[in-house]
């Protein structure tokens, strides 16, 4: 792992994520620039202290001098955004798989440098935590929504409103809050950047649909911020459908309140990501079916949703096995890679370096869109 | 009643709520063009025949010449769009009080004209049937948040989607359907004119805040449409909060789903209209607190949701009651008028002219704003 | 009307929901036993003074005098329970029909004696107003579970929480709490002849069930009361199923917290009463399907369930139309059989003077059982 | 860990919550009668083979001859009811800490047993895996009662509903439901001993009050069955509080559907296992308040529920944490002992011999009393 140090809130979720079905462990890491903070976060995990590093450079160094089959398979870059793409590029030059958090890199020409080099290297997984993207219920709605469920798709509305920038803790010590309000780590959005990518991830996801237009209004609403902490979009869709897409960090009293309503011919999908055990289907005629995860009838209507299941019907899944499905599903691909065998499609279902892409493109159009104060195309 | 002829839906319902609290009594009617549909449903209603008319003209007429105590005290006006400016400057013009359904006009035009004739006639009471506002919690939000309970206001989100007309059944019989997306009786738009009047009406009623820019986008989903029935909103308003804005005819599998987010710097307000019992504030501090409608908590916190509610706690009331409170609070100030008193605030708090312009600005502004898929400032 | 003086509670609710639907007028009553109270409340109805009587012997005398199409043609009983019993039986031997609040009368003796007196006159329609059971919602879960939609029934959970007598409140004034504290106006139970009458009519009405032994365990949990004020109580049905009714007027927070659930083979059924509008179907495959009042749905599975409906879906209907669907089909059953017609079985659906037998039984054998501390077997 | 063979339910949960915050591994056991499965089970976990055993016995012997820092701490006992005590007391005679699954064991005389060997060994561990007391909300709910949030406790309604065993499948070949079936490896309870132990176990912790009489009412529903499948019960409490509790694994179309409102003079707790991030509190002035997992109102309510708490709000937690809390607990116990340490109240929060003392106590009172239908006093 590379970053994800002492009081890091990203890198201890991945750790936990990642080891959760016992595919996956976590030997080595170079947790922070500090090389003694790296030390101190390979004590709490246990690690062997010689393979705590100092830095992405020694980490990289020292492993390939291991024996092939002691040394990691593939490295999760949990650093903020700015790290991101010197930590790629290194990995991959140096034939390591590469899990990263998202948005994927600071700016577009480092994605178009980065999708480059993945594409160069189609033996090597390159894996982005799009981590919302592992629920059930969401993969279950995609399913669903190919299996022509809602008819033809007409309205997205998703909506990822959080309240914990709603006070400048950026300047009251909040290391998380310090790194994601500054351009020169964040990148160019701050909200939209952080969720809103996850929120335009999962509606393409979903609906299989690509963003073609959209209109962004985009405010840093608390004094001081350089970037959005607020941020409304007008949406178009590939195919003709309209959409809204909301993302605030300053929305008081929400949590981390991702929700999405996708309206068809037929009815429309509900699902919610804190209650993510359920997924609604309202119906023409006013009957609303709610899918529970795990019960019977979910393997009949998608394989995905099932095979992303690890507790009875009844008993709470949440953050961790979403995330968690995400990274087994990268370690079963690596696993068939390395095995020469072809992955499974239920574990090629990953966010790969174009869906990373496809985020910085957001990223890059809802800025721009915002400057100007009108609808932009997105990649015509 | 002018209008609400045999299967005319909101016709009853003005019948219904306005006789709920006995304060008021549907004496006479001009129900439909048609004479003979009149008399049908006034036979429905019970009505003594000889004040049931054949039109508009001859119940002024007929009323005029009954003695002063005998006439009726005021008019509602419950027919197609295109019809309701002539009839209120008629009934105005005759004296009486008018109660108005919304939109209030065909066009801008025609409210112009009927706000300054409502302003030049100060006696009489116009009022327009924004309903939502008469449930008691949608009183307690507005009070809540003049009582500052929310500080200053941020954001909001407010959606008011509907599914009814994702078929064409305008092309099947269904009279509501057609007069609803026919410009000739509906006017400029369709979803925008029927519902997003009730949402913006809302919100600027909850917010005391009053847009002031909007980009808009609507679509006529359902082939043949000349009227949008579906759209989404950009809003500004005058304290530099930004908002959504979406209502939608086509979203398939929603019944009357007008619910609204308002987001300020300690928290934010969750209501909806198809569970109007209850007013949600979630907190900076992560608590929720739900207030009842009728529960001892509310008189203390809001007269106006106090004085709204007819039924103890728990004993569930819906859209009549809320339909009845405007038109009691109509009644109980039309009465004060007439016995020379000043109206008590609580009646006072019903739809005017004014809230009728804006209505109809909203629709010019926001019709404007699609055509022009821009942003367009809202007449400061 | 018999009782609903000032200040009473049920009597307002009676007489709005009476005339809801404009098939009833109210234009009698004899509304107190102080003359004086039942004018003023004649003069709030703006009844004619010399309709407004000072007893129900005066009422009775007088009416009869009228012409009989002037006459009232049905009374409504909304006294203190210990006035029921005379109060009907008088008017049913002057030849009114009656619709009675429940529980029918102060104790067995009496409803033996009513049901004979009302058995005796076929054609006089004697109504007891079990008003939950006017609910769209319920009649469908009753109509699907005559349908097998459940298979066998297995199981009942009902629950009648409220909490407004967790405070003495009946020693600070309260005229409600009062009379329902009070063994000689009450009768032998308080909370469960109160609202579990209420419970045990839903469960039988619903199931067609009936209960035929309990074992009840039940509280005066406020220093001082006579009457219980909390009880559990297990029950067996004739069909073998086992359940549990739950009735408390000390559950502080509670609100008016009907609720059943209603499990059979198949699947169960949920429904809240303070939230109507739905009916939850959780189905043995994990899926739940929310029916929802006024839609599509709804007529092809219960033609009861779309007769109680007035206003299109997604418009809260609440308490009052529960209670006016009840007073519309006696109303309309009281017509048939003036015009001696028969009365369609949609209108036929209201509670009788069995059903209050019932309830007067479920009194009896819940306080034996009590009293006795053991199961206790009812009237095979 | 004994038992957790290929295919158990719980064996794989055990495993993954005890490892989940990094304190705890799991590195040798005896997975199953069966060597061969043995094996297989060690195999799928990655364990040194040599660790992984035939038989309890085998595994305690090879243990005990490892150096003491080498070997295991404790061993979780995941064994159908038959084997916990055999095992219980052969891992505690051997000085291995020892958590074990309930119930406790088969028979009331076992857990006699078994309880005067654990009070004989202070210094060893033994917890029991109630694992729902590990859910945040309820050490929530814990500690407000303790702080007298409620006042005194009045009224308890404690579900625990499941639907799995509706169809006779222990007949069509499921594992889980045979040896659940059968009283030789279950006991003398069926749903009471497996899911009513849980139930009244929650009670006890969150209001500190003690169950002293109960009246039982239980079926076997599903034809064949020799244990119950079905339960409801009347409680009395050690403080005069009555309350219900029900039991069920034929309430078709329930998940695991625990769920628990506890009354007392100032409102009462709403908990629900299906959704367990939040803690309802409904208080007499009829406002609801929703307390959220992790948000910054939480720790000043409770030390325990903060604790428990590894995801930032919003980002869902459920079962494995609540169970991997107990673990934690039970560990940092046992490392703090190990060190000659007073272990912190917050880590001693877990479910003791005594605990399983009351479980069976419980299922032996149950029972009882549905034998004789009659209430029962517990334990005086």
């Amino acid at each position: 792992m590379i970053g994800g140090g002492p009081g890091s809130f990203i890198g201890d979720i991945h750790a936990k994520a990642a080891q959760l079905d016992g595919g996956v462990s976590l030997v080595a890491g170079a947790f922070s620039s500090s090389r003694e903070k790296s030390m101190e976060r390979g004590r709490q995990l246990c690690l062997n202290p010689n393979r705590v590093y100092g830095s992405l450079e020694e980490m990289i160094e020292r492993e390939l001098r291991l024996p092939i089959d002691e040394r990691i398979d593939f490295a999760t870059i949990a650093t903020p955004n700015h790290l991101h793409y010197p930590a790629a590029r290194a990995l991959l030059n140096a034939g390591f798989h590469v899990v990263c958090d998202k948005p994927m890199t600071l700016n577009l020409a480092e994605a178009r440098s980065l999708q480059r080099l993945v594409r160069s290297k189609p033996k090597l997984v390159f894996a982005l935590t799009h981590n919302y993207t592992g629920y059930p219920m969401v993969k279950l709605a995609r399913d669903l929504a190919r299996q022509k469920h809602l008819g033809k798709i007409l309205k997205v509305v998703v909506q990822y409103p959080q309240g914990w920038l709603i006070e400048p803790i950026e300047k009251k010590g909040s290391k998380q809050a310090q790194w994601r309000t500054d351009p020169k780590r964040a990148g160019k959005a701050g909200s939209m950047g952080d969720i809103g990518t996850h929120a335009a991830n999962l509606v393409e996801y979903i609906t299989c649909l690509r963003i073609t237009e959209l209109c962004a209004d985009l405010g840093a609403v608390i004094p001081g911020r350089k970037l959005d902490d607020d941020g409304n979009c007008l949406l178009r869709f590939n195919n003709g459908a309209r959409g809204v897409l909301i993302a605030s960090q300053i929305a008081a009293g929400e949590l981390n309140g991702l929700r999405i309503r996708i309206y068809g011919e037929k009815g429309h999908f509900y699902w919610r990501q804190e209650t993510p055990e359920t997924l609604d289907f309202c119906a023409c005629d006013g009957c609303i079916t709610t899918y529970r995860r795990g019960t019977d009838a979910i393997p009949r209507l998608s394989a995905a949703a099932a095979a992303a299941t690890r507790l009875p019907f009844g008993h709470p899944e949440g953050f961790y096995e979403a995330f968690a499905t995400l990274y087994r599903n990268v370690a079963e691909t690596i696993r068939a890679r390395k095995a020469g065998k072809e992955p499974s499609p239920i574990h090629l279902d990953f966010p790969t370096v174009d869906d990373g892409m496809r985020g910085m493109e957001f990223i890059e159009t809802v800025v721009e869109s915002n400057r100007r104060q009108r609808w932009i195309a997105w990649n015509k």
